[in-house]
């Protein structure tokens, strides 16, 4: 088989890519190990800025976004019974906008199965050969049976443990990481969000957020030891470890129910560099992770999407090199501001282990700062829809 | 001897506070541990907000600083050899005067002896008595001989490490803080300024920061080893270490001379709580210390002596108490707002001995992104210019 690009991974990001290359005419197949079940079964992140959804509606799958999408101009603080709105709109003119990522992942499906793209599901034993060479191929297994897709570029998109960023040279990459001391309890439910907007909750006995995916499906989150396991969790014990995270004004409105989903997630902040070795580049997680407080992980794919779609348009539309050469500086260099604003965010609600007394201290006037400065708000909410690309 | 205010201290908070209350008819004593020539021997910081400046003018003592003093409007950071101004008054609307605080120390001498103001200075054994009542007293030593001063209230301004502190009984008092891993080498010399404004510089090799009194004196500092000693550092090491730690066009221009003044001093954060202990009112360094990053040390200083004088007005001219009762509370406020600001620069200019290859990474992030964000600017320099009383 022969295609222009070979996407690694068929999460959001490798999609997207496929989806947008689509639309120029430049041909792409995609490879994902597991069953379109299953990456549908996924449960992630529920909140998109500004680029991406110009770069979903780009890629003409926004339609259902744009119809069961909730535009949200802000979001709450709060610690202990304290809270203050930062607000979006106010300071950047835009907002972002709530919608699950299974969505995401279930438009960008159906529209590449519409289009007749070329998606293989199931593979196994996925290889990148030459990609220092001008003429890479993949090979994989699939069904048992060897193949083989000779290409003129590969986007890596299958995530932090996939193939791809392996594929690079120990001796040419370089990863810089941060292993944080906590884990988030997340529970989905289908009750109605206790709130308009999202809460994000720093108080003495940690961490939690009030998000959602829609107006009947909660999305909720405590900080939680690395070591606890979902089963020491009863839905019972969450609910009431929410509620002494929360103000009371909503610990006392809150509704709940059974959960239907329930799972602990560790805190990682990642990024490998370059993001790129030959025709080989890196998309979202297979090149960087960020902690979820700032809600950056698949914005960051997307950033990435955006410049390397850029690359290779102008690669195949205008035969410039340049997108393609300046793509892992643009990419790392928007992606490090995403790692330090979820670096911040991370270090500004949560309580670490090895905070001191007076290390509290400091988060607490950095709290107060950001409620009471103009300023500070906008640094947040310029971060929080995102960069400009 | 009685007086209504005993001032524990003759540095410039203590003198300060004694000049302010003296002008509304306020009566106070000031206990000095040292000479006078030994206060005014100390070399100490040089930038003061725009608070200070007001506050020194209200006291009547703003002539020599309005005629010598120097008007920053920005300052300059530099990251390797890259380098960009935050401008304060774009952003603010004010400014930093430059005038070392042993001048600010000189004119309040010149102005309490003018007037007649009471300073004794090389008391010994101080002691702070019945504090938490309503007849509190001092007794001290000097010239061997025993002496007590009665008085309403008693303001601690003697310094980290002062009685005053200590006169609050464990129990009600809590102590915050932070030590750094490094010190601050400085050196005063004769010498033109490098520049115009100030620089502070992260490189490689450590923090540094040009920094000046006047027109032909300057003061320089690197970031050094703890367990450094001055005689470890030639001028020639020092000169030759701060060249390569500022961009190529300042060392390249630097005007070196001999020292006339070489120290190390260890970099801490520390903050008591409370401020107020019954009628003693802790004021300054006896309260709180900042690592000198900020500038904000005989600054924070000035803010607590602005709420103390404040609430002393209330209390003898209107016999309101409220400005006493919330002084703690007030001066605290803005205290920790310093102290976070003095913990951010310190932390995004220095390098410290355990940070992470991600660590280095972060901080250089939060340098791009300063560079890059015209809020985040605003905010940095709403901090370092002062934020209100």
């Amino acid at each position: 088989m022969r295609t222009q690009v070979a996407i690694i991974g068929g999460g959001p990001s490798g999609l997207l890519l496929s989806q947008l290359l689509l639309r120029r005419g430049i041909d792409t197949v995609v490879l994902e190990r597991k069953s379109r079940e299953y990456v549908l079964g996924r449960i992630r992140a529920g909140v998109l800025e500004t680029g991406m959804v110009g770069l979903m509606r780009e890629a003409g799958i926004a339609d259902r976004m744009d119809k069961e999408g909730i535009i949200h101009e802000g979001t709450l603080l709060s610690f202990d019974d304290e809270e203050f709105e930062v607000n979006f709109t106010e300071h950047t003119g835009t907002h972002v906008m709530i919608y699950g990522q299974t969505e995401v992942t279930r438009d960008l499906y159906d529209a590449r199965e519409a289009a007749g793209g070329k998606i293989v599901y199931n593979v196994e034993n996925v290889v990148i050969n030459d990609a220092d060479t001008e003429k890479p191929f993949v090979t994989y297994e699939v069904g048992g049976k060897s193949e083989r897709i000779e290409c003129d570029f590969v986007a890596g998109c299958d995530g932090f443990h996939g193939v791809s960023r392996r594929t690079i040279p120990h001796d040419v990459r370089r990863d810089y990481e941060k292993v944080y001391p906590f884990g988030w309890l997340g529970i989905l439910s289908e009750t109605p969000p206790v709130n308009d907007e999202l809460i994000y909750a720093n108080s003495a006995r940690g961490f939690a957020l009030c998000s959602m995916r829609n107006a009947n499906l909660s999305r909720y989150y405590v900080q939680c030891q690395l070591e606890d396991s979902p089963d020491d969790w009863t839905d019972q014990r969450f609910w009431d470890e929410l509620r002494s995270r929360i103000p009371a004004k909503y610990a006392d409105t809150l509704v709940t129910g059974p959960s239907i989903e329930k799972s602990i997630a560790p805190l990682r902040s990642f990024v490998t560099e370059p993001m790129r070795w030959g025709r080989l580049f890196l998309c979202g997680d297979a090149a960087h992770i960020v902690p979820p407080t700032g809600a950056k992980g698949l914005n960051t794919a997307a950033s990435d999407v955006h410049y390397l779609y850029q690359g290779l348009m102008q690669h195949y539309e205008e035969s410039d090199p340049e997108g393609i050469d300046r793509y892992s500086e643009r990419a790392l260099a928007r992606a490090w501001k995403a790692e330090r604003f979820s670096w911040w965010m991370t270090t500004l609600l949560h309580r670490f282990p090895d905070q001191t007394a007076f290390d509290l201290k400091i988060q607490r006037a950095d709290l107060e700062f950001l409620r009471s400065n103009r300023e500070a708000q906008s640094v947040m909410a310029q971060n929080y829809v995102g960069l400009p690309y």
